[in-house]
């Protein structure tokens, strides 16, 4: 047994002999940034050793540290076996603001909110009124409310008027159900507050809003703290399967990540968190399940079924969520196991199916999923694409945080790239390597089998460079920017999937490219998008219109703590929805192979003709 | 503080200061006997100081017990301050029986059981079916089945099945909700019970059921534990104003009695109590408050308003029962303040409603309820007759345990009586005073206006003597029995609540007396009654059919087990009837000191005259 002391931090614990420092890290959420699980790859879970023994360096930290770096006491902390009892330092990225697309502010209507809030005054009714105290307060809160069954725990709030002539309660209630009832004491009234939360897999993003007004008093996002156990779904689930106590570690994560968006939403709106009373969250299915405490591991092997896809209501203090103890938490319902809540809260709030124009909505996240809209039908399918628009499985890749190289253009003979909030670049994110593939396409130095080729005749051929017995394209020589023929392997393997997907789906559908007439991009990722080059890398298809909606999922998780319509409308959407397997299909295989190819037209052109013989 | 040991039981606890030695063992459910609330009236708190110093005898004690007794120690509970320690004996009642009257015993159809038990299997579906697991297990539950909403802790059983193929089960559902999974071993089965409870004031009655074959296993009854913060509902409820954590200890007492009972029932019956998974519980409204923890107190001051009149279920663990601790409890609902659940059980089972002849319900508890039904119409309402007819405020009144004089008559010159058990008298319970009062009517000893005459020329008449400065009847010489003209007084105003009750339901309902075709008397009481002698002293009225019907209530609990259909009957008769507040009425007072008369059909003449006046 080793102690195991984070300076800077004043946390201190104690290292069983079965346990790996990295697991102990990881469980107490101290990694935030690791997403390979462990296993040496993604090289993020740096700590520095200040103090004690520990085994020597392994070849994956030579290779992501250097020399210099291991000599100054950098290490990985999932590489390492303590000698000894040690004293640690984590360096944490500088305090970021993720670069997030929120749809615009706007003031929700106050319609039908699924969950009200009354003071409402029980007055003992006459004689010959022949009521109960039940029913008296029932009258109270209107029409169009009738609970058949009461919780007796609320019997007995209500009972405590006993032999008085009336009696305050705060009451918190549903169409069809009193949510809480609480003896009230004329000095408070407190807010009315409801948070939603956009649960995905790598960045969690939120919004406060004020239920008596439906304005929006804050936004903000933060890393989902799961992240060390892997960046995709896939090795999340894995974690789950290697350790079944996983399951709560991945819970706590997304929820203490939930709790800090929140401490900041209402420290920032002056608000106070007792007084949120209903909370709504939308994630992809596997999220869903972590997040509800249900195992997602039926999602990970064939057949791949979700144990649930129906909405749920769980209670605030049940999740240990930072809000008032009975709070409402609503989680959205999913289609399937690879398209959940997110998409389903997205398609709703845009009204999507309601499209008269054949529409493919796409959200690339750290999956990416894809519906087909066509004359009030919807098919869907979930792709494996994703991580390496977040700049995982890439040399110099990173999120979109400042200094991220985020948009690469040549014009005029010049190389132009721009980085996230104009900081000095540290590397590249998933928008500038669509934009640098682009070019690449389009200035002929990109193969459509996508080999990086010299064209002595082009000026950027240049910057192709051989590094370690690998072609690279340098994208900035000082600081040394490249991206590597394996990054763009791994760009095309990303897009192949998401290209494969919509094939499939317009297939089933019985439909062409051509007639997709709109494409809508959901998500962070897709509003800061270069359409163009999207399109010109085959990741979207040339359409008529091509929009952005930002985050449609908090958009949508925002309407579902205001209208009980909007909740109905996401339930009647997820059974509605098609959901197509990709894995089950025959074709797949071959479709995904072609997609892989870099000239779609070619590729159109040859689908379409093989469609003929 | 006093240390208090109870010889025979092994308790031994310590008394505070600010404690009486009645209220702690009234707390430890140790006076189940006593019902006047420690007033010194009831005389039933009997103890016996076998070690240690007390106050000196009051009164009270003086005329309960006697010289003799209180020599050799006997005191009454209520009465007594310790000045030392002590160690007391604590007399009980020989074990009795009660003498409840159980309707026949009959199988239960199993036609629409509100919550079924099922072991299913759930197997993965195939890729293409695209079903969750939730929606595999409800396909297993049949069609009937539709669950809006899972409870999240059920899905986080149903997940367990991980990469598993398939995996078994035991599911407790009804039609719209999950009540309960457990993952299931293939070897444990067990059964499927249930409980019936019939919640009296003073007995509680159960009737243990197998929901497999709906056949009864087994009936009991035992006194309420409540009985010793006193006899009648009025006097718990003063209890519980006096004292709120009485509301806790009231509620103890009554699951104490149940508890018993269910240990009593599943030995008998050899079954697991583990294995009840419903309990269906009917009582009076202010017995059904107390169960449920909900204060009556807004029942026992003006409005008289109850807190809830609707069914509603819990959790058997929250309530603490001796049954599976996910079991299901229903309680019935009630019409009003004054007449419950009991009510409903009973007029639902025997179908009263539907009844084509105007008809008479009338249940005589420890609080007596009157229902009228005429036309498919309801009216009801409930008096305050009843302890006297359990012995209650009768000099030498008892409950119909062995040893009471049940029924007394003249004939042949001679005065027969015959007591429960044929065991040697010990006192009279209610239906041997109605059987004496009746033929002192008949045989002219006793006035109109209910006082005992000494008519020389009647053999009986030399039974009535002076005792005290009060005439007394002499029922028995040797043991000495009488009734006093007090206690006649006390019976007269009972028959008169009853009485007046059923005037102001025909009024209402425009109807006479004559108009009645039909008494239905329910529950034990009414079973064992000579209906001459209630029809003759006014009790009830002459009409064509008089009929028993036993423990109608029970019987109905019993149905609650068995069909959800019979509870949907319970919760819309319940909403029908029309219930009529006795005190809130200003005739009430004109028809109450009428009925005090005894020459009832003199009374009908007088009112149907002044009807026509």
């Amino acid at each position: 047994m080793f102690k195991v002391e984070i300076l800077d931090q004043g946390k201190f614990f104690v290292l069983e002999p079965t346990q790996s420092l990295f697991e102990v890290l990881q469980q107490k959420g101290l990694l935030t940034e690791a997403y390979c699980g462990g296993k040496g790859l993604c090289g993020k879970c740096l700590i520095q050793i200040i103090e004690g023994e520990v085994s020597p360096p392994t070849s994956f930290e030579s290779r992501h540290l250097g020399e210099d770096k291991i000599r100054q006491g950098f290490r990985l902390a999932c590489q390492i076996q303590l000698q000894s009892s040690v004293k640690v330092r984590i360096p944490h990225e500088d305090t970021f603001s993720l670069q997030t697309a929120f749809y615009g502010y706007h003031q929700g209507l106050i319609r039908d909110l699924p969950l009200r809030k009354k003071r409402v005054v029980v007055r003992k009714p006459e004689l010959a009124e022949g009521l109960s105290l039940q029913e008296v307060l029932e009258k109270q809160l209107g029409d169009s409310v009738s609970v058949p069954e009461w919780d007796i725990n609320y019997l007995r709030v209500l009972g405590s008027i006993g032999s008085e002539e009336a009696k305050s309660f705060e009451v918190l209630y549903g169409r069809e159900k009193i949510w809480h009832i609480a003896e009230s004491s004329q000095g408070e009234s407190g807010g009315f507050l409801g948070v939603a939360f956009d649960l995905g897999t790598t960045t969690l993003a939120c919004e406060l809003v004020d239920l008596e007004s439906g304005t929006s008093l804050y936004r903000g996002a933060a890393l989902n703290r799961q992240a060390s156990f892997g960046a995709d779904v896939l090795s999340r689930i894995e974690a789950i399967q290697r350790h079944p106590d996983n399951l709560v570690a991945l819970q706590k994560a997304a929820i203490s990540t939930m709790n800090q968006l929140i401490q900041e939403a209402t420290e920032k709106a002056g608000r106070n968190f007792r007084d949120i009373f209903v909370v709504s969250v939308a994630g992809n299915t596997v999220m869903e399940h972590i997040f509800w405490g249900v195992s997602p591991v039926s999602i990970g092997v064939a057949p791949y079924v979700p144990v649930f896809v129906r909405s749920s209501v769980g209670l605030g203090e049940e999740l240990g969520l930072l809000v008032h103890p009975k709070a409402q938490v609503y989680l959205f319902p999913s289609c399937a196991g690879y398209v959940g809540g997110d998409i389903v809260s997205g398609l709703t709030a845009f009204e999507i199916e309601e499209s008269e124009e054949t529409t493919l909505y796409v959200d690339i996240g750290t999956n990416g999923e894809i519906v087909l809209v066509h004359d009030g039908k919807i098919w869907c399918c979930g792709t494996a694409a994703g991580p390496a628009f977040e700049g995982a499985q890439i040399r110099q890749g990173m999120r979109a945080t400042p200094g991220a190289v985020s948009s690469v253009s040549f014009r005029g003979g010049d190389l132009i790239w721009q980085t996230v909030g104009g900081e000095p670049p540290r590397g590249i994110c998933g928008t500038g390597l669509i934009d640098a593939l682009a070019m690449l396409l389009e200035n002929g130095l990109l193969s459509p089998t996508g080999r990086l080729l010299e064209a002595a005749s082009h000026p950027l051929s240049e910057r192709i460079e051989e590094e370690g017995g690998e072609k690279v394209f340098v994208l900035s020589r000082e600081p040394r920017l490249v991206i590597t023929q394996k990054d763009i392997s791994q760009l095309q393997l990303a897009k192949a999937a998401l290209q494969a997907g919509r094939t499939i789906l317009l297939k089933e559908a019985g439909l062409r490219e051509e007639d997709i007439q709109r494409v809508v991009l959901a998500g962070s990722f897709g509003s800061f998008i270069n359409s163009h080059s999207a399109v010109k890398i085959g990741l979207i298809p040339p359409a008529k219109r091509i929009e952005s909606v930002g985050n449609a999922c908090l958009a949508g998780a925002k309407e579902a703590l205001l209208s009980e319509r909007f909740r109905k409308r996401c339930e009647e959407l997820a059974r509605k929805a098609q959901y197509i397997e990709l894995s089950g299909r025959s074709d797949f295989q071959d479709v995904f192979t072609h997609a892989l190819f870099f000239e779609n037209r070619e590729y159109e052109q040859f689908t379409r003709l093989s469609g003929n013989l």
